[in-house]
């Protein structure tokens, strides 16, 4: 466990078309398939949750609740694991902890939907992952649940939807993991350039400004 | 503008129950809804695109795109501001850029909705966030845009659906500010406890990870 992580941490580094100054969080991190099952204290794991508490939500809402299990946890933990789909099951099982991200479908104080609820989830994860970026630790986050097995597993009313999971812990390669993964923690990391999606005036045409 | 900055800046800063490492992002963000409008350079905001472009997606879709203006574009800007419900307009005429947030619906290369699109706008938006706390910024993300009126003033088609907004800018206090947004501006940010949001084994109660 654990062989060739400097070197794959060293390749993972976003290669920056811009200077930013979160480089050592939002530079840093990536989502590996390979996990070393540490134990993650349980201290690490609530400021990992602080910090997600901390996200910004539209009308200050929250709209999200989260299920957590650490390995030590046992069958909470097993039961989880097992609410991913298949594949996700086979490397996830090897995180230190698992988040099932659920939304707050309608508002607490009035009869709507909150047409936020799954964006702000989204933005809740991001500070709890960059948190973990901070600590040394790594996290991988998923749509791909059962969300009927997960509501099941853990009686989630209704109103409350299950959307994500999020597998937190040490990268690693574990001894069984299959080539195709190994190879995808071991490729860099790639993404559209910003003149791909950043538009101004005219849709589909860059933004002034990626050129001033 | 710009008077008692410091003063609602200290007030602002998160109450933490737990440590966190990202205390000077997550623990110092905050959305204004005075802004003191000073031209942002191009360069900043390219910054900030940047570290969004870095947010992890389900399968890498990066399914996000941006129409982004700065308010010496001029009538883009103006188009942008627009777009906003009225009350948002209100406010948000005071930043220095604003960035529209659009989701891809579907998958690029398969005849299916994308379930993570919104969620994966969350995350980008996040990171754009905190690389602007980063730089002395303030960013104000919205729900609260007329998605028929944005997709019509920036002839976006079908398959992409703007969902939110992002004012960003320097926090301040405009001279014709209501009493009612300078209050919220100054008043201490506050959120749920994480016991009452992360559960453990069963629904409602808080995971064992939180007491440990």
């Amino acid at each position: 466990m654990g062989t060739g992580d400097a070197a794959t941490r060293a390749e993972k580094r976003a290669r920056l078309a811009h200077p930013i100054e979160t480089g050592a969080l939002v530079g840093a991190r990536w989502s590996p398939y390979g996990f070393d099952p540490r134990p993650l204290p349980a201290a690490e794991l609530r400021s990992l949750l602080e910090a997600a508490r901390w996200s910004p939500s539209s009308y200050n809402e929250q709209p999200w609740r989260l299920v957590a299990a650490r390995r030590e946890d046992g069958e909470p933990f097993e039961r989880l694991l097992g609410c991913l789909v298949e594949f996700n099951q086979s490397w996830a099982r090897h995180a230190s902890a698992l988040v099932l991200g659920v939304v707050v479908r309608r508002f607490a104080g009035r009869d709507a939907d909150n047409p936020a609820a799954e964006h702000d989830l989204g933005l809740a994860t991001a500070h709890l992952m960059l948190e973990a970026t901070a600590r040394g630790l790594s996290t991988h986050a998923m749509i791909g649940i059962d969300a009927g097995r997960a509501r099941a597993a853990f009686a989630i009313p209704d109103g409350f939807d299950p959307l994500t999971a999020i597998a937190i812990g040490y990268a690693g390669t574990p001894g069984d993991q299959p080539d195709k993964l190994r190879d995808r923690d071991a490729a860099p990391r790639d993404r559209k350039p910003l003149a791909e999606f950043v538009f101004g005036g005219e849709w589909g045409r860059p933004a002034p400004c990626l050129e001033d």
